[in-house]
């Protein structure tokens, strides 16, 4: 492959995570210092800044602020949550988006997402190269779900992770304070997924992890539940519950939404979400003192928390994917590798075709699931631990997080 | 006052924070350190543990483990909610005390708790002092409500403080992250008092504070509120709010318990609290997308928060109790005083009558709450900001926390 000389684009699209702006800063910064790519511009809001020409001209940007990046939460140029058109059904968007790259001679498109994002990332692939228009395109993973197929883990998981472990085991603590016994379930996104969910037994690794744990890949039995719950309650007199947002009974629906299921004896919609409506229902069945507890968003954006090998990883996505792109790489997917030869864990980067990542799922393997279906193996911790390694060497001040505020000032 | 040897007991009491546990350690530090103090004993269960005889022998445990109390949350003793009664209509429980204390020939005894505990500490300490048993008593201060009378602030309002301020400047950003806008309301601990969702505030100094606040010491006005939240949401697309779980209407109902209001339109009761209730109406009014998120328990047990600031006074006021009540102190809670004179915060010890603290209760001054009944002040924040100051340098191992894990050996 020749020398492409030409602007890059970068976008963020699909949930914030803790490290997407360490992924960004890892193309942005590398972008910037790389001969051959004339001017490097960040979408606001996704691909939907692409088409409504709302580009930001990155540098304008202070390189103080942008290191910054490495420790802001949520996505700093803005997400989207857009489902672009298949190009032989609709290329009205497409050829918006060609119009675009034309007018500000846009030869590097890196889109940082999860799977929708790669499915988006591998359609505009095709249709540049089916146009002629020489477009090197090139995916950077991101998802707290850890869902994305072909890769080891994803950039985005090990600080959830790791927020979810820490704070599993500091209410761990406090769900046994008192003589008189307690329960406490605490909800855990992935809705398809139970990476996260099962990382709640990370924190059994600092002696305070769930007494049980349920993913969405196996099914779930309230009555299993219960009798499970109710044994260790009259043991101990207390438990703590990690259960994944997306546990599902066995026909299928949702646990989340059930509104007529007669184990927990309701009629009407719940408001509270999944925790709420299985503390209630443990409340009735057991009389203990119950506290549901959902994470939502503070486990995506908890970036305090962030692992410092997460953000090193991010940021290594975003720098490889500009590397490989300049060097001719193009349609792939920066993905993740793990060597343990050394004895311990190494993390090298591998490319993996678009077109294999688009709308494929990865979830648990059931081997890491118990055979009672209430807790993970040693194979889950031992494959999640090294993702939440190191501190993070985040900036405060006042006492406060000081995060990234970016100019954004438009192109030109 | 002459030397008065003898044995200590410590118990920990009420709901737990970041920091009660670095109270301890101040206590059984300093007292293992005295030359008059003959045995240092930590109660299971506060009063409880006293009751009924099961006292642990903190001599016998590593000093390096006791160290790690300062970075535990939760109460590492034990904690209880036990309303002692009034000695001169039921005496039963102190002659159980003297008789345990006499045992143990226990002639200190120090209290860890809020409101209640401080009047438990008091009727103890009029008990011993009428059956002429000479035994020093002195509170020591904690809350995460701040609503301790005669003290300045009180020990884990701080932590808490950072810890919220720290969420909502996080999911501030991931509420603002998509261009088809979000609200998100967040529930905030403290019934009575509303010291802890005006800690949200605080958020603002780095620029990511809340749009609205409500405060337990003002009415709540469900039409006022939707009004306010509309014209913000209307404006920015998004709209962040933190409310005290303890609002209450015109008639002094709970918002959260509301179970027929007409304004919300339910006729059964809310599982998920406040934030639910909340969430649900205002995306019945707005139509956004809204999420309501309950700061629960994390926001007392989120040690990896903790402000050093409120760990360095939560130890002081343990080691300052066990220096008084050795030079003579009894009958007194260890209060703060705010120190301005230098320019910048200090904070100094005082000593409050127990008399004066019991079942008093210290609330936000209403000038501190903005005209419109829906933000706090800049005096609030100038209280509140040097109390969150201060990254602690806790322990971890294998990326998770490193919690003090004692042996609790029985005295004998």
């Amino acid at each position: 492959m020749g020398v492409l000389k030409g602007a890059c684009v970068i976008g963020q699209s699909g949930g914030p995570t803790s490290v997407i702006n360490a992924s960004a800063y890892g193309v942005i910064k590398t972008a910037l210092e790389s001969d051959v790519i004339t001017n490097v511009y960040g979408a606001s809001h996704g691909i939907i800044g692409i088409l409504n020409d709302e580009l930001y001209d990155m540098s304008k940007e202070d390189p103080e602020e942008l290191k910054l990046l490495l420790n802001t939460p949520s996505s700093e140029l803005g997400s989207c949550r857009y489902k672009i058109a298949d190009p032989d059904v609709d290329d009205t968007d497409y050829k918006k988006l060609l119009e675009i790259f034309k007018k500000y001679d846009i030869r590097y498109f890196f889109y940082n997402g999860g799977n929708d994002s790669m499915d988006t990332c591998n359609k505009v692939s095709r249709y540049m190269e089916k146009m002629g228009y020489e477009c090197r395109v090139i995916g950077v993973p991101k998802t707290i779900d850890n869902d994305l197929f072909g890769t080891d883990h994803c950039p985005g998981f090990g600080s959830a992770a790791k927020y979810i472990a820490t704070s599993v085991a500091e209410v761990s603590r406090d769900n046994r304070v008192y003589p008189t016994g307690s329960v406490t379930i605490i909800e855990i996104m992935g809705r398809h997924a139970g990476w996260l969910a099962g990382a709640a037994a990370l924190a059994s690794v600092c002696g305070e992890g769930p007494d049980l744990i349920y993913l969405p890949e196996t099914v779930f039995d309230m009555d299993k539940f219960l009798t499970d719950l109710t044994k260790i309650y009259k043991e101990k007199k207390n438990c703590l519950v990690a259960v994944s947002e997306g546990v599902r009974y066995a026909d299928g629906s949702f646990v989340s939404e059930a509104k007529t299921s007669a184990t927990d004896g309701f009629g009407h919609a719940q408001l509270g979400g999944l925790a709420a409506i299985l503390a209630n229902v443990v409340k009735e069945k057991t009389g203990a003192k119950v506290r549901g507890i959902e994470l939502s968003l503070l486990q995506r954006a908890g970036a305090h928390l962030a692992s410092q090998t997460d953000i090193d990883e991010a940021f290594m996505a975003g720098k490889v994917a500009v590397e490989k792109a300049v060097e001719g790489v193009t349609g792939m997917m920066i993905g993740f590798e793990r060597d343990m030869s050394s004895g311990s864990y190494e993390c090298k980067y591998i490319l993996v075709p678009l077109a294999s990542v688009a709308n494929a799922e990865n979830t648990v393997p059931l081997a890491w699931i118990n055979e009672e279906g209430n807790g993970v193996t040693q194979e889950f911790i031992d494959y999640a631990l090294p993702l939440i390694q190191g501190e993070n060497s985040r900036v405060t001040e006042n006492g406060l997080p000081k995060f990234a505020k970016l100019k954004k000032i438009k192109a030109e």
